[in-house]
């Protein structure tokens, strides 16, 4: 970046607000009041803060690649993820070029930066667990570099993206175990600091409480590892009253779950029926074959970078950010019915 | 690349011989006659072929990034290569984007040119199934970046490459289950069109044969999949004299395995021992866990990472290419013992 170009960050400084609301006032979002609106486009103007000269100087100079970040390559909902996103990519004649960041804030920088400097022509992100700092994220928008935001979103940056309805996943999850009859679930909950874990968590429990059911705060543990969710059901049957079925935060520990109960002799699903999250690699080769929400990272994918490009091929497109949410459904298979 | 500079296909057009001589001649390879060695030097300086011209010009401007193609991003192999790669070149100072060529020769193509545009300062390729020309990794040659092999290997190109000995691991797991008095061990083996297949089916012969052990082509049967070990397993169990051991070409196949024998009353490995190979999600999850084989795609990464490095940072080196063979080892769970 040249070094004398103004940034939303130096506007954020001199008026002594966050570079997100700087973000979000040149937007034109509705979070802002008109008075912040009009200091920071006025600011903008006599500062020549003119992030659209800088796309329009690259336009004949289009690289024809789109750069991915993604946080780990190894969890089979992201492979799926990039999938989608080649497939749309190459059919629109970009190639694309992928960075992990590993969930570290330091190499999801270094992400940026290589990305930037090698002048990608859009950027999709789903950022890293670690990531509370986004200069370099403005940095793409000082850019005006197309950018979609995927699977996690920042609520301080505005920009489109693509999320999935965990709680409502979760919710057709319980209700499909309650539905088959099942009146004590317990739920597998993941940490309670991040947002997939709460969410599912809230659906669960609304689920409960439509059918009627109570929420049985012992029938809540957590544990999202499969270690974890051994130790955990081995204690829900050590209880004088045990579940009729597990909700699990995810297809490991709902696999921790199956081999524990057939283990100590319990029939699945005629005992307890089990139900897991994020329909993967491991769903169809259990024994019996496991129930799961599908999370369609392929969808994702396609939809997002469709998003990017809408915004790439037309330069004029200037539409507010946009937030499209997808459906995951349940993939219902042995263990629960 | 421009127009007008002499490439290893141009001097082999003149010529009449591959493009893979005149790759092989210019670096002095031994398979190479003298006299075809002599006349491709000859004609490169007389039509002024100089990569390393292009490789100094560019000295000055590295990009500080390493690109990496890869076949297939959801094999937990690849996923594991990635994640060794990227901790040794992190640490060195270079950034690592990734390409996945999808297993198709188009992308692959697609992946070397986006690379070469973007001036990675090299490459690390696990060359696609599909790819059974090479003008696009001579043109890496022609540019004079520096470029590692990895898993796959092209006999043609002459380049530092990082392997793993396939039938010396097949060999060991094989020899594993005689160790434990298995006397009839059946083998899942994989295409006969691909050497991995080829390799561990040699492996295994060749473990039974030092063993005294007769190979009894009944026993080998053809079984990549899971729905395929399915049907192989069946077929064993129906046999007169039914297997004391199986051998699986893949993690996978050897989960269908226990699955039947499991359904069948049979115990594992009691009665059956069952062995896998590529050591990856799968094994430490199933009950019994699995034994099988670690290809190590940790240190394969971080040891091809670390050849790059090694001429990337010294332009002066030029030893001949190097080939790097890993051992796999063998991972003993309780499917065998």
């Amino acid at each position: 970046m040249s070094s004398n170009q103004i940034t939303i960050k130096d506007i954020a400084r001199i008026l002594g607000i966050s570079a997100s609301t700087v973000s979000r006032a040149l937007k034109n979002h509705p979070d802002i009041s008109e008075a912040t609106k009009k200091a920071v486009n006025e600011l903008a103007k006599k500062l020549n803060y003119e992030p659209n000269a800088v796309a329009l100087s690259l336009k004949h100079s289009r690289s024809n690649t789109i750069g991915v970040i993604i946080p780990e390559i190894v969890h089979y909902f992201f492979s799926s993820v990039i999938s989608g996103i080649e497939d749309v990519a190459y059919d629109a004649g970009f190639t694309v070029i992928i960075c992990q960041s590993n969930e570290r804030y330091d190499r999801e920088v270094a992400n940026v930066k290589a990305l930037l400097s090698h002048r990608v022509d859009g950027v999709l992100v789903a950022i890293s667990k670690e990531t509370h700092q986004y200069d370099h994220i403005f940095a793409i928008q000082d850019r005006n570099v197309p950018m979609v935001f995927f699977d996690r979103v920042i609520p301080e940056i505005e920009t489109d993206h693509v999320i999935i309805d965990d709680q409502k996943a979760s919710y057709e999850a319980t209700k499909h175990l309650i539905d088959g009859g099942r009146k004590r679930i317990a739920h597998f909950a993941g940490p309670k600091n991040l947002s997939i874990g709460i969410e599912r968590r809230v659906g669960y429990e609304q689920a409960l409480k439509d059918a009627n059911l109570p929420v049985i705060p012992e029938l809540i543990i957590e544990a999202d590892s499969f270690e974890k969710a051994i130790k955990a059901t081995n204690k829900l049957l050590d209880m004088e009253n045990p579940p009729d079925g597990i909700f699990a935060v995810n297809d490991l520990t709902a696999i921790g779950a199956m081999q524990t109960l057939q283990k100590r002799g319990i029939k699945i699903p005629k005992q307890i029926a089990v139900v897991g999250f994020s329909d993967g690699r491991f769903s169809g080769i259990t024994d019996p074959t496991l129930t799961s929400v599908d999370q369609h990272g392929y969808e994702m994918g396609s939809v997002a970078t469709k998003m990017l490009l809408r915004r790439l091929l037309n330069p004029n497109y200037d539409a507010p950010a946009q937030s499209h949410v997808l459906d995951a459904n349940l993939i219902v298979r042995g263990s629960s019915i």
